[in-house]
């Protein structure tokens, strides 16, 4: 590991042109062609770190910009170094002096750390030659605890703090990761139910999954009450009483408007109501929580929650009952450690997003951590699925029985087909060229 | 009016090298190079629109590839267009379904649409021959109010609510712009005391400002609490008793770490302490807050807080006892439109943020507005100036009294004299290939 030195970025745009077929439409993104700003760290090695970061298409240039800019932070540093300090390489990464302005910890830039990070993991956990969650599950609590900067969050979750979950969830790890291996993690399927979706394609493609196995459906609400009813009362009658409904509002509402929308939508029983309101209102998500929670529906939230600092304060106002992690949105791995984290003192269940171009591969191997090293439990845990451009990956998710099998190839499992990328490279590649055609 | 169409939109990297001598440095920003992403809107007449994003170095050419891709959005639109339903333009910019998910609302996208939306205000303040302050004064309620999208603040501020604090401040409007006019708006300055000055450097530029007519000064702390200590005790002696004292932190502390350090300082009698913590950190200030309301010490932010659903948490928390609207951080005048409502609504006083390059000659005319048409007081209001960089402008602010005088030319006071931005753009411009060769 010494000798890995990181000696050129490489950071590409690629598209898929998903909003040809509403795959991806919600109340707030209509037309969303699923991209990643994807990076390849060379080093003097034979091995490369491949990361990503998910965007839906036009803006994917500026991301890729802000990664060439963050590129200088980079270049030249060997793992060791980065692995050896690696709180100090999120802070260097984090809080550059000049570029922190145009975040802090927050949109482009945000996203682009992530991207570059992601990276730097995969490259760690190919030069220890496991899977990302392995070389988590196996790493000692205080190196781990090295990588995290709790800078802004000491008054929620303290180093000691955080030492003292990893350590009270040592007892058992084993057997979790056999019945990892065994069994998989629990997943639900959003692929039913975009917006876009008529009727009979909603009707299709549940029928479809409860033949394969799934067993917890989510559904995209929040463009027009009257359909929505419609909607989630299908999908009820397809799914019966015993199954689990998810409904999804992809920020639509003001806070009022949320509380009124989904008591209307109480009937069909959802198990949470995900992002009602801005992703940004802490305290709207509290009073929504406190409104809804006579009818036994959660809130949930997080992939475009920003940072630890927000997830801090969601947590510390009581204002999501699920945490939905996201491996792009915050700063990496890193990041996310500490947001498990502080759910566990919460006592709130991780439940990721997922989805999007590649962020199914990367989360299950956070999610895989918080059950085998934090949270040793699956109540009201499950991670999102959702089966689109998997075929663009190396090392695609394997869903078993509607669980995520534990990936088994070394790194972080988002490397992509060298083809797939050139025919999807925006706006040059072979895909967009014919699409700029007709 | 109505035949003023934008036919080009021209975005450039303008920085000046002002971390060669520490002008600007503070607790987290220890080197700036003051920059701007500068827009000019031309249009198929002689009149142009000036808009700008203020940034500190690395990382402005992300913000201009930002507005590059928010350009599609302008181009081709007419003035009356725009302004005719702003609330939709403003939607348009901040919400299109693809480029929505890289904020939304927040970082990178949001200074873009800063830059965009400041040229466009700058066009219609023009085309109406007016600086902006007096066609915001000017303006008919129910016009200014169709320029707010009140999304995600309703259940704060509705619009009914909104109108009604103009209407109720309609009386005295007429007395306040002859005062404004004749005496200008109280200000405070940042230049004497940045963070790397050396105490001969603040004892000399202190002792200057006062004769100059200052009486409200900010000092930079943070970095070293005996350093803070002996600075503070320092300027307290030079300016006396009765003149005003802030300290700025500028994020550097967690939220125990403030208190205990603000408290240290309590003796110098600060008014505010700034930006104490992340500017995330909502409940994190409401603590800062409690715990320093006992020593007469209120907290300010707002510089780095990037939208109204932010602000609108910050008050309905009590977190704040100074707002700091910024014109570049938010989504231009319309966002702060609403900033400043809500701000008439929670009884907190707006105390603006500025310096940088050309932050001082937008918000002034933010202030203005706030005292003519909203607030109708002075009482703990004032508006920060720093004398750097104001050569470098058209129509630059005009100090008397430390006192800002009106605007008096058309237009938001944001063009930049040519010959500065050609001599300043990075990385071609005179300046920067000077720097390269030493």
């Amino acid at each position: 590991m010494p000798g890995i030195k990181i000696i050129n970025v490489k950071v590409r745009d690629v598209r898929f042109p998903t909003s040809l077929e509403q795959h991806g439409s919600d109340a707030m993104h209509t037309d969303p062609d699923y991209s990643v700003a994807y990076v390849v760290l060379e080093t003097d090695t034979e091995l490369k770190g491949y990361g990503l970061t998910f965007t839906v298409g036009r803006g994917t240039e500026i991301v890729v910009c802000a990664v060439k800019a963050l590129s200088t932070l980079v270049l030249g540093k060997t793992l060791e170094e980065i692995t050896g300090d690696f709180r100090g390489f999120y802070r260097l990464l984090s809080s550059d002096g000049q570029m922190r302005w145009i975040g802090p910890e927050k949109g482009v830039i945000q996203l682009a750390t992530a991207a570059v990070l992601n990276a730097v993991w995969d490259l760690w956990a190919r030069a220890e030659g496991k899977p990302l969650w392995k070389l988590l599950a196996d790493m000692d609590p205080v190196k781990l605890i090295s990588c995290i900067d709790f800078r802004y969050i000491t008054d929620a979750l303290t180093e000691q703090e955080a030492l003292d979950i990893l350590v009270k969830a040592k007892p058992g790890k084993k057997t979790r990761e056999e019945q990892m291996l065994r069994d998989g993690y629990p997943a639900y399927t959003t692929s039913c139910a975009w917006l876009g979706y008529t009727d009979l394609q909603l009707t299709q493609l549940c029928s479809e999954a409860l033949a394969q196995g799934w067993t917890k459906f989510k559904v995209k609400v929040g463009a027009d009450l009257q359909d929505d009813i419609r909607r989630c009362s299908l999908i009820r009658k397809l799914i019966g009483p015993d199954n689990t409904l998810m409904i999804d509002a992809n920020q639509r509402w003001d806070v009022n408007e949320a509380v009124h929308w989904v008591t209307k939508l109480a009937e069909f029983r959802p198990l949470w109501i995900e992002e009602p309101t801005s992703p940004d209102d802490i305290l709207g998500h509290a009073s929504i929580s406190k409104a809804l929670a006579p009818f036994g529906i959660g809130v949930a939230s997080g992939e475009q929650c920003h940072n630890r600092v927000m997830f801090k304060q969601f947590l510390q106002a009581s204002a999501l009952q699920f945490v939905q992690i996201d491996s792009c949105r915050v700063g990496s791995v890193n990041e996310n450690l500490a947001i498990i984290l502080m759910a566990a003192k919460f006592n709130v269940p991780v439940c990721p997003h997922a989805g999007g171009v590649g962020l199914c591969e990367l989360v299950q191997h956070l999610i895989l951590f918080d059950y085998i090293s934090v949270s040793a439990s699956l109540s009201n845990r499950m991670c999102e699925y959702v089966d689109h451009l998997h075929e663009h990956f190396r090392s695609p998710t394997i869903i078993r029985n509607a669980h995520y099998t534990p990936p088994s190839d070394p790194g972080f499992s988002c490397e992509m087909l060298e083809e797939s990328v050139q025919k999807h490279q925006f706006p040059e590649g072979e895909v967009w060229r014919d699409i700029e055609k007709q």
